[in-house]
Order: C-alpha cells, then sequence, then structure tokens
C-alpha cells in the first residue's frame, strides 16, 4: 500500500525504517497473541524530533497512531486494533542512555532502552536502577513508564511512577514537551508527568525520562519459607515490615499448588524446603547497606521470631548466590509451568494487604461452588497487596468450553476484589483488554473526569484509540 | 452583606458555620501576611456532604470558592485575591481520622486534620507518618496534599505526594470523587490522584486521603557537622547515602552565617561544635531499625571515614534525645532568627544536587557585584537538591529600598536557578505571589497544557481563580 504519508514518513526517516507487508507483521500482534492488529505502516524513527516529525505528519492527515515499545504488555496495549487506519510507532530505534549524573543519582534514557540494559547503565555507574521484571530482557523503559510497571522490588522502591523524576513526551500535533528534570522537589504546577506515566500512550508518546538510581546494596539475602495459612502470611510480612524496614525489598507470595506445579512440570528445579506440602510459601528478599554476616544475622533473626510464633513452619536460608537464584527461578517459573499446563484465566487483581485472606478464602470458595473442578493457581507480590489470581480448567475441559466460562468467571472474580476495594488492574493496565472491565468498575465521575482529559490533550483521538479508554456510549 | 447565598449555607450549614465581618477576618490574610484578601463569607462545612451542598450552591451562582486548610502556606495559596466575590471555604472542622488499617499500613484522614495529630494517631497505632514540617502543629493536611508539601524527611519518604495512595475530592460542580484507595499498586487508568495532588485547590477541593504509614524507627540518630566548603557538602552526602541507605531520613545544609545567625540572636542556644567559623554545616539524621547502640555505630563507622576523607572537619554526635533537639532546634530557629533581623528576600528553589555547588558560588558572587551589600543565609534539604536562598538587605538600608531591589535581585535568583535545571518552587507552590514567575520559566507548551487540564476539570475558573496559573494573555 504506497501512499502519499508512506512516502513522506521514507523521506523522513529513510525507506528502511518505514515498514510494510511481512517486514510490518511482527509488530502487529502482541506477545500473549490475545490480538491480531492491522497497521497502515511501522515507522521507525530514531530521535525525539523524528518522533515530532512522524506525529506531526500524521496529524496532518488525521491518522492515528500507535506507540510500541518493547510490546511485551500482558493487555495489548502496545498494538492496533483490526481497522488498519493506523500507523505503529516503534521506540526501538531511541536506545541510547542520554546522561548519567552519579551525583545526583539519576539516569537519563531513551524510551526504547531495553529495561536490562538501563539496569546495566545504572550498575556500571556504581548504582542500582531498581525496577526488575520477568520481561527485563525485551521490555522498554518508555513501555514500563506508559503502563507504570511494577515487579518485584515496589515494596521497597516504588512502581515506575516513583521511581521517574522527569519526562520528555512528543504531544498528538508534534510538539514536544521538554520536561527531563533531575529534580526530588518540584511544585511549579500541575503533574503532568503523573498523568502521562500509566496513560498507555494515549495522551502523548514518551521518548525518554529521567529516573532515580540508589545505592547498590551491599549484601542480598534470599529466604524461603513453608507456611500453614493464608492469614499467616499478613502477619509474617507485617513482622518482617517492622524488623527490617526498607531493608526488606521483596516479599512474594506462593500458593502450595504453584510450587507443586513447577516442581512437578520442571524435576530438575527442587524446592528448597523438606516441607513439601504447605499450603503457602513466602520468597523474601533483603538488600542491605551493611556486609552479608550482618544482613545474614539481621533476616535471621527476623525469621527466628517468626518460626517462634508459629507464623511460619519451615524456612531455608540461601547461603550462596547459586541457591538464591534457585529460589528466584522457582518463582519466575510459574508463569511458565502454567503455560504447559494449558491455558488458564488470568488476572491481576490488587487490594489491601488487610483484604488479602478473606479475599482469597471467599473468592477460591465461591469459584468451587459456581465453576466446579477449576483449580486455583495463586501467587503475587504480597507486600504490594497484588496477586496474580489464575485459574486453571477442570481436568478435561477443552479450549473452547474454558473460552466460554471466562466472562462469567473473571466477573466473579472481579466483583469479589471490588467490593473488597481493590483494582482489576493492579501492574498490567487496562490496554485493548480490559476497557469493558473499566467501564464496570469505575466510578462514573472518574470516567468523566478521564474523558476530559483524553479530550482536552489528544481532542482529534488520534494517540492508541480504543486502548485504556472508550469512547462514551451514544 | 445578607444575601441570598448566605442565607442558603447558613440554612445548610448552620449559622455558627457561617462567617462574616470581624469574625471572617482572620481567614482573609495569609500567614507571611503578603495579601490581605477580601471575601464575601466564610463557609465551615464539617462534612464531605456539606462540601459538596457549598459547592453546588456556589456553583449555581457562579460564585468562586477558594478553599483553605491551616493557612499557613508561603505562597498565599488559600486566600482570596482582592475581589471579594469569593466564598472562603475552611475544611477545619473536617479534622477526624476515619479509620486506621495498621495491617496494611494505611490511614484515611479529613483534610482539616492537623499533620500533628495525623503523626500523633499513626504513633498510636504503632506506625510513623513521615511528613514533618515547620508548620506541622497548625498546617492540615488537605492543604499539605493540595501544596504538594515536603519538608524534612523527603530524601527517605518522598513528599506528601509519595506518601498519599487515594483521595476524596469535591468537584467544581458539588460532584464527589470517592477515590480513598488504600492500595500500592492501581493501574486502572489516568493518575487523577496526583493531579489534585500539588494543584492547589484550582481542580478540585481535597475532603480526605488515604496515606501510607511505615514502621516506627528503632532508634534516631543525629549529627552535626562542619564543612569546608559546599562542594564537601556533596561528597558528603554522596557517603552517607551508599553507606547508610534508607537509614539516612534527614541532610540539611546550614550556612555558617545562618548558624551564627541564631547563636546571636538566641545566645541561650549553643552550636553544638567548637568550630564556629565553618562556611558550612550539615545536620544528619538517620532512623534505624535496630536498637540505639547499633544505630550510633553504624552511623560513627560512616562519619570516622568522612573525616579521615576530609570532608567534614568536626562533627559532633547527638548522645541524648535533648542533645538532638538542640541541634534541630537551631535549624528550626533560623527562619525566626531572620525575621528579628528584618524582612529579607526569600526564595525557595532545588535544583539537581550535582548543581547545588556552582549554584551557590556562581550566585552568590553575581548578587555581591549587582547588589553591594546584601548578604546570603542559605540553607536547606540538600539530599533534595531543595535551598532555603534568602537574601538580606545590606546595613543600612529601609524596607522600601530593600522592596524597591526585590524584583531584580529575585530575577537574578530565579534565572540562574533556571539556567542550571531547576525549578523556582522546590516545596512551596506558586499560589498568588509566584503566579508570574511560573509564566516566565515553565515552557509555553507546559503552560498551554496545564490550561487545558483546567479548562477541562473547572470549565468555569470557580475554583481559587488567581492561584497557580493565570488566564492566558489576551
Amino acid at each position: 500500500m504506497n501512499d502519499a504519508l508512506q512516502d513522506e514518513l521514507a523521506a523522513l526517516l529513510g525507506t528502511a525504517h518505514v515498514l510494510t507487508g511481512d517486514a510490518a507483521t511482527p509488530y502487529l500482534t502482541d506477545w500473549r497473541k490475545l490480538v491480531q492488529g492491522r497497521a497502515r505502516l511501522v515507522a521507525r524513527p530514531g530521535s525525539t524530533e523524528e518522533v515530532a516529525a512522524v506525529m506531526r505528519a500524521c496529524a496532518a492527515r488525521g491518522v492515528p497512531v500507535v506507540p510500541q515499545g518493547g510490546n511485551t504488555g500482558q493487555v495489548a496495549g502496545g498494538v492496533p486494533g483490526p481497522e488498519g487506519d493506523a500507523v505503529l510507532l516503534s521506540l526501538a530505534r531511541m536506545n541510547r542512555v542520554r546522561a548519567i549524573d552519579a551525583q545526583n543519582d539519576t539516569i537519563t534514557v531513551e524510551a526504547g532502552c531495553i529495561l536490562q540494559a538501563l539496569q546495566q547503565a545504572a550498575r556500571e555507574a556504581g548504582r542500582l536502577f531498581p525496577l526488575s521484571l520477568g520481561a527485563e530482557g525485551s521490555c522498554m523503559i518508555g513501555g514500563n513508564l506508559a503502563s507504570n510497571a511494577g515487579g518485584t522490588q515496589v515494596l521497597r522502591y516504588g512502581n515506575a511512577r516513583e521511581l521517574c523524576l522527569g519526562l520528555e513526551v512528543v504531544l498528538a500535533d508534534g510538539e514536544v514537551w521538554h520536561g527531563l528534570r533531575g529534580l526530588r522537589k518540584d511544585n511549579g504546577g500541575y503533574d503532568l508527568r503523573d498523568l502521562f506515566i500509566g496513560s498507555e500512550g494515549t495522551l502523548g508518546i514518551i521518548t525518554a525520562a529521567t529516573l532515580k538510581l540508589f545505592p547498590l546494596p551491599a549484601a542480598r539475602c534470599t529466604a524461603f519459607a513453608a507456611l500453614a495459612g493464608i492469614q499467616d502470611a499478613g502477619r509474617f510480612l507485617a513482622r518482617c515490615r517492622a524488623g527490617l524496614h526498607a531493608v526488606l525489598t521483596g516479599f512474594e507470595l506462593i500458593s502450595g499448588d504453584c510450587l507443586r506445579l513447577v516442581t512437578r512440570t520442571y524435576p530438575q528445579q527442587r524446592a528448597p524446603l523438606a516441607t513439601l506440602d504447605a499450603p503457602w510459601y513466602v520468597l523474601l528478599e533483603t538488600s542491605d547497606s551493611e556486609d552479608e554476616a550482618q544482613a545474614l544475622a539481621r533476616l535471621e533473626a527476623v525469621l527466628a521470631t517468626a518460626l517462634e510464633a508459629g507464623e511460619i513452619g519451615d524456612v531455608a536460608l540461601a547461603q550462596s548466590s547459586a541457591q538464591a537464584r534457585a529460589m528466584w527461578q522457582l518463582r519466575e517459573s510459574i508463569t511458565l509451568a502454567l503455560a504447559e499446563d494449558g491455558k488458564c484465566i488470568k488476572h491481576d487483581v490488587s487490594l489491601p494487604v488487610s483484604a488479602i485472606p478473606s479475599f482469597v478464602e471467599g473468592c477460591d470458595a465461591a469459584l468451587r461452588r459456581a465453576f466446579p473442578g477449576v483449580r486455583n493457581f495463586t501467587f503475587g507480590h504480597l507486600g504490594d497487596g497484588n496477586l496474580h489470581y489464575n485459574v486453571a480448567r477442570p481436568e478435561g475441559l477443552d479450549d473452547a468450553a474454558l473460552h466460554a466460562m471466562q466472562p462469567g468467571l473473571s466477573r466473579l472474580v472481579h466483583d469479589a476484589v471490588h467490593a473488597l476495594g481493590g483494582s482489576i488492574s493492579a501492574e498490567q493496565g487496562i490496554g485493548r483488554i480490559r476497557t469493558e472491565d473499566l467501564l464496570r468498575y469505575k466510578p462514573a465521575v472518574e470516567l468523566r473526569l478521564m474523558r476530559a482529559i483524553k479530550q482536552a490533550i489528544d481532542p482529534r483521538g488520534l494517540l492508541n484509540p480504543g486502548v485504556l479508554l472508550q469512547p462514551p456510549p451514544l
């Protein structure tokens, strides 16, 4: 499909960076393969000025634009819909580290920088960039910010939002907001930064960011504990927080069924505890400013009191980094093991930490009543109140039957979350997948405010249409 | 001035809570006495429903509303202008703690809750609410959030923004957004919370908030160090961060002139060091999860390496809480001692930490050239890159001459801050005092976005007109 826009973009970017046909195809499906979209073409600008030029060219023709980073999102927020009229704008070529200011503890990077490369650049400067998640080898920081990514160290360092000081953003009309500030305090006007963060590319295209850096931990300790009940997990978390404060950087809840699924699926992975039949496990991590001996002693002291109080039944403390990696590998293999088990119905929910036990017990029981034979595979970031609440099919049910079951089942789960003051999207966003849920669970006044903001900042609706906010019902 | 609106509000709130004349006067001047405003009346609603009813009554008549908390702001953002057409809405009666969820580490309070009462309520639940600032005995949390207050523990815990999980907000038309969520992760849509935080009452009236709580420190240590130069302060900060990580909760820079002004003005306050003639001092604080002996040992170890490296020349470690309080009292007396010295020209600026030495040296020198005889009294939160950059008059100059000097002098300071990537409002906001500065230093695209958001959320401009955003030039 050769057209004037394609010619103009090819002149701007070079023909090598305007893709159509087979070359464009890999950009049009999300990695979970939930959405197979279509696009007019794929544009790969290499600089902020080129992004702005692409936006101006598209705006002049009223052509929508779908920004894309590493395309690792769970909710298909970075791929186009079926219309075929949009330009897919890939930020992948904008992958430079622009600056590191070690004395200010900041790094400035372009949107297409792979998260792992960013972590590495920080490490080489003797600093920690703490955002860490399963997709870090391929996700890009621009997408992490556009979706306000979470991960395993939020308990200590916050979500992507909390790690960002400044942004550079290209708006729908091609204007550039140069907001790359490296300031810890700046109270001059409305918080545009946090409005763009988490807006999933619907208000502007993040092209670069100035991010916070932290001191590298002097020692990391990892432990794996068995628990007799979900209530104990909350008490154990409170004890760890009280005893370890900011030294506690990870607190992952893993159901016994998840652990046994992993060790059954991958027999080479061995459970770190003799106790194999516990209903719940916790993987916890500390990041200490003192040396390893002191860090271990500190963690051991807290674990001893938890054992004494009966909150944990058995616990293993990693004695080497290999042992620590093996513990984390168990945690990170849950998603893969679930995929081997066949399709399942996934939910990414958050709740007040205090509501987690009653949610898990109540919702598990309600599911078993309404959908006999379904199996729960629950794990998540307990310290953040964030559960990956996965539901696997009853034995023998085929994909079509599971698909038919999904809307009613997810409705039951999400209603239960909502009733307890939780969120149906903890860390993954809304994307194209959860727009109906947003309409169901958000208060009308909040939807009205969100639509007013979208209208104010992208009045022609050119940025990522169909993602996050659907148009109001007619 | 009896009128239909007054009658309606008196019927809604009771006549005791609709004030005019002398009873209204105390609400109409900011505490720095920079602005003497006028209002139609003062309304003191006692509940969210009453705030909403006041807003509906005002919106029906097109009457502007100025929300006010503790009225301790530095930029007159909580008092009306001279027009006299607005209703001043005081949140002071809405001062309840609605809920504490210790297991979720959250507290839900109404906007009129005094910051100190909120800290106390958290402490009684065995938790820390870390926001802390000079006005904490009279400022209210609603105002702290509306202005995104900072203070002395931002280095570790962040600004008011970072401490807030959820808001309840009454909009210009009287609708209520019930956003009191106690969630650490919630990626369902645009970040309205952070848009209201820091908007200085121009987008909505914050009536309640759900805030984060932290474990209480097991031990606090305080130290006071003398430094030979401003460059050393940056190196000393980096060393403390690397050695103490999140245990470092305060790092206050104090110029020698500030310290000597305090001890001269209040002879009963004694400097904690024999070194009285150093050009700079640092007051630092740690908040430890371990007991006092271990906490002191940890801090002593870091201070010993700083002494050895020559970054600090002399240091005193508080040996009792009385000694620690005396060190903090020196810091907190600077503003009062400056007031005794007579009016001075104040700036609340932030910079990348790495730019602080060149800013201080360059700007001090430029001021002495342009305004011979002026005296710098600089102090601030170095860990946040935030300086209170005060300039006192040359000896013998009267108030009128100082007043005449102010615009040119502040222009010089703010231009220097801006040139180094800093902000002319670090933690105090824009209010009525700095609206012209905002127009000068903000990029045009940012002002355009801010105006579009104001128009989208408060299209009739009823909320706090004249504060933060002035209308665009005709």
